[in-house]
């Protein structure tokens, strides 16, 4: 499994950031240093975590000075605790200090969704898997999606494209059943997903062959209801989804379910805090 | 003050956002609705903060529909709680769900800026303004920094074109009184704002004429020290920034300096919790 | 099951395109003819077949001139013969002649996609879907799936994110029941697809999990036997790939097959002959 | 004659098609294989055609993954027959399989352009030329266009911007004699071309001096009679178009004519069958 | 004959300027103001001149508020004297504040290259035409060529894909004959231009057929020869260019000859100085 | 100081040149010379002036074809006479041709804009600063603000989003006092400026505390009148703006403002006059 986003994504990203830092006149500052100063900087986090964004550090040194020379130490997906090293990059001291504040704002905040992906990993213990949503940064999903890999999460479909999930208000007019069949019929061989609020929804759906269900603001004891009824054939999942958190997410680990989603992983992630040492 | 963003960055970021969302086939869910099918949705507050980001939500309804019809009855900068409606859309159903994901992850990421910029300004009581940094999201820079204002927050600088920032690195071979007449010469009528880290460095740039002093990582009896020296004149402004946080803030306020720069108001925000009831 | 592709990439690739034939100059005949010569024509079909493409169309005279009107007599996935009338669109003269070209580019490519499409179904008669491959325009895939769609065929996976597929290439390091469960494990509830290129290897797909088993160039008697050792059970639904043509579908889809999947539908469609008469 | 499409179309293409093959996963199923797999692999003919579009291959093997080494044995232009190889690409098996289908769209469906121009240029035996339309494949006319000139034809005007051509709705309310006098005033030095769909018309447009006649839908023995009307001189150049298939090219062809003009080549050519040997 | 550039490229053009002066934060100043102010404003003129870019500042108004209303007086083409009143704009004051010096900026320079053009248009007294180059400001060749036709010029090819354009340099290993020769076998009906710096090459290019024959720095003794040397037939049309100024065009313009070329029409005109009055 | 623009807007501004040039089929006429002809080309000034552009001619000659080799003997800011080389490239012939006048287009137009403002700053002789304003190329911006700065002058604001300039339309609702007022707590650090047209209003800016002021419009005597007033203090900064040209620009720089901003530098430069010999 790669830990990497697409290249075309990053490069088309990072050029749009760094053009937001820069233009009009460039960096101001850096301009009033000697052309000819070089450094060695690093990248050294200043907590513990997990790393997410090494192919856009990369991508932005490139783009603002392609003789900047980068050697890694650790890459995504390693933990670091304070004082890790995770690269040296070598060149003009003020292409380094032009292209610090965006490699870091790549760097800090794909961490941060590894790192709070890995947190909640760790808490489920094994007991389910950790799953992104759709709730990503607009623009970034792409980026958000490799990070929770590199945290060890999975990731939930990418987009509206991808696979059928029926919520509630797509259901209202449908009816389970219907949906399913419907869904089957004209985007075959896609993942089926539907929603269930209560067991009867669920039993509903399990009879109508969802590949995947998703349990939505279910109760533990209604989960392990689910769990049972759905015997041990490995199909349909099971989704937990809807207000769980750090402190809940071992509990519903423990339920048998499949994965649990987290919208939190890219919604509302802190940075982990990586700094530039010169 | 304007608590939009530039609509030509808007247009932009919501146009990416869309297409990351559908493309390539699409919104494959929505799909199996009646085409007919009409409805009214609400956006609605599920927890207190402030909101931001209305005119993304305007543009995202637009490009996906042009002939949704949305009523705002709160605005950008207003107060919420929960259940407060911020916003009614009608038109076809399919159409509300395809828009739906995507105007909630700009709402509730640009209001969690907001709100999160509320509590700052709201725990510095008027002491000093609350300023948000250069650590943004790569893309949604100019985003973010409305939602700050929406918030009750000013803008630092917007990229490293605006202003002079002589940080430790840049003065490391330059000195800070030669590196501010430089930067007077070559940059004439721009801001130039020097970091200080010690009490020595806070006194040889406003000797040099620093617009704008950056107390950096210092304690709070250092800031009050600043403070005094500094005298009633009203320039240089005073900036405190590094590790300042909600339990901290109000001491740093309180002393008098003009402004308080918090990086995790665009880098570690959670979203407000906002739905869409239909 | 929406016959329209994504708004977002219709609007991109038409700007693309009135580009591609407009600079730099403009449209230098036009130009010649009197400001105020308005006209009303008809996008008429010369042979049999099915139309795609009306968004395209819509989009083109909207670019090129928003003051044009369009009315609709057909719509995408209806059959048309010649002579019918598709739709007409009253305006400026100069404008429905500069934009003719363009429209019709997309209008008979698109069709031509939908009429081919039509025919592999009509020729299945019902023993089998008919699914586009990833074998399409650069540039142009969410359209050409769209018109697929519109010819009463199925949508195979978008493209490399959305689903796996093993192919020969990918097995040959790691086989069968292994690549499944690798699959399973780091991309769970994606559509995991299989190649099979004997019935062996056919058997260890299926015991193996996959959803979905590709019978690579298989005889219709080898296809037959998989059929058969699948049994009564809906999964994993078996398509059938390599070489089949409008003289062999038949035969294939009555094996019990689930679908055939022909490249042809989007690399080798020839256009549907329609005309602009003014 | 270069057969290389512009390389600044060529990078833009590319990207959106890798672009649209990959996000926002990437390749899920590349991603399971062995980092650190290599492969040889080998660009190979299935068929008898011409080869277009190696700049695309380069391209969009080195926007994959530019660590790929690719040598290339045929170019542009060259004939190939069922196993000729094409080029050798060395490195990273997954980057390889990533890159396949993308390289192979480009390389096949301008193959395909470029061997059915070959066909009509061997049909028409050197007694006019073969030339392409505006009736290409929207975003990919000057990629397509270059296939023509790889497949032996010649290169009708690039766009509306480019010549004049007064069709059958530009004279309605203008004249023959008028309009091209209009032209030649307004747009001096630019080719000016005139449809004519009688003998008379070609008449009034010799007589006016345009440039170059378009004989539209005409029989065989009507263009033989516009041949001997114009002489010996070489202008005007006369056009024969509508209608003109690998059937009938060569009568036409034999009738001295010039040039003989033919959407199929961009708009219906199938694709050459070109295959990847690993 | 339109005066207007292609919409696409006034779209992107303006979208791309309005970006670049309101990106980060927006329009500062006018945010100030209070947000029910309203106005109209003038388009004036402060000098003598023509007028060009019309359609850009309808876009630019369009873009920044969809809301201003706006009505021309005046249009691309016509001559204004001091006080000339163009356009009048009316609604929200800030708007119009926001967008006035990106539509000022287009209307005073395309306007600018209308009014150098009419100046040279009126020395040459009908004399010759005066026609643009390829010494376009990157980025608005279209809109300049526009601005040209605007002032009475006439635009020479768009671009190097429009015709052929035998320089010196590509003359040294290929001599005028064979030149031109492989040019009309290559690029058939494309206008065929070859310079001629002497009295030997004119007559070469002459007789080998050229349509368009540039007299490069020759002085207008030898500009005469070399109308006498063609005689009465319409073709080859004779272009002079190099070094022609507004003080000997006219001596130029009275030899005959058909066309002058003016780099200076779009690589130095100066601004038509126009204000908008509030 | 970097001469420098933004690499990244560099980037994209060369590559929508060289498309605007080169699309839809290439040089033509260079597509006929032999495919290895190489040639060494000079950039070699025609006149007396300072250069600016040197990296975009080295983006046009990459992005054209990476193989060319160049070296500089002149960079951004260095003066030239008729007949200094600036820089040398080496490569294949049909390369050069095709980026001449791509490269000389951006070379002659910055190198004029920095001539232009070379001169300026001549005339002021150290008595003042010349200054750029918001009167750009639309696209160019960042581009000719460099050149600006190889000229010897310096940055006004670089868009309306940098500073706050309070003109008289602003003014007008608000009065002097209070705009200053309102922008200082809006958008505190920012440059303040405001403009004044009479003596009183310079006092009142001056004494509500603006950075600087824009002297519109006054004679040398009122500017004297100004700087007198102000005393010895550095701030506020003086602008003077409005009709100074190269015969009066003397007499302003020596009344002791600060600087005076010039919209001709970047609206109305001619071109400096480089060819390129080969």
């Amino acid at each position: 499994m790669s830990l990497d986003p697409p290249i075309t994504a990053v490069r088309e990203v990072v050029a749009r950031a760094i053009a937001e830092d820069l233009e009009p006149d460039g960096d101001l500052t850096s301009s009033l240093l000697p052309a000819d100063s070089t450094a060695t900087a690093r990248f050294v986090s200043r907590s513990d975590g997990v790393i997410a964004g090494g192919l856009c550090v990369n991508e932005t040194l490139f783009q603002v000075d392609d003789a900047l020379e980068v050697e890694w130490v650790l890459y995504d997906g390693d933990r670091v605790t304070p004082g890790s090293v995770i690269a040296e990059v070598t060149g003009s001291l003020a292409s380094i200090l032009t292209a610090e504040r965006t490699a870091l704002n790549f760097l800090c905040h794909l961490s941060g969704v590894a790192t709070l992906t890995s947190r909640y990993v760790a808490a489920a213990a094994g007991g389910a898997q950790i799953w992104d949503t759709r709730k990503t940064t607009p623009g970034l999903r792409s980026l958000e999606k490799a990070a929770v890999r590199a945290g060890g999460g999975r990731n939930h479909r990418g987009n509206l494209s991808e696979w059928i999930l029926l919520k509630d208000n797509h259901l209202a007019g449908l009816g389970i059943t219907d949906a399913i069949a419907r869904a089957r019929d004209q985007w075959p061989a896609r993942t089926v997903e539907c929603e269930a609020d209560t067991i009867e929804q669920f039993e509903e759906a399990m009879a109508a062959g969802a590949d995947l269900i998703l349990l939505d603001n279910m109760s533990v004891e209604q989960v392990v209801m689910c769990v049972e009824k759905r015997g041990d054939a490995r199909r349909p999942l099971l989704e937990v989804s809807g207000g769980v958190n750090l402190d809940t997410v071992a509990a519903y680990a423990r339920t048998g379910v499949d994965l649990i989603a987290i919208g939190a992983l890219t919604h509302s992630a802190p940075v982990l805090d990586i700094g530039l040492d010169i």
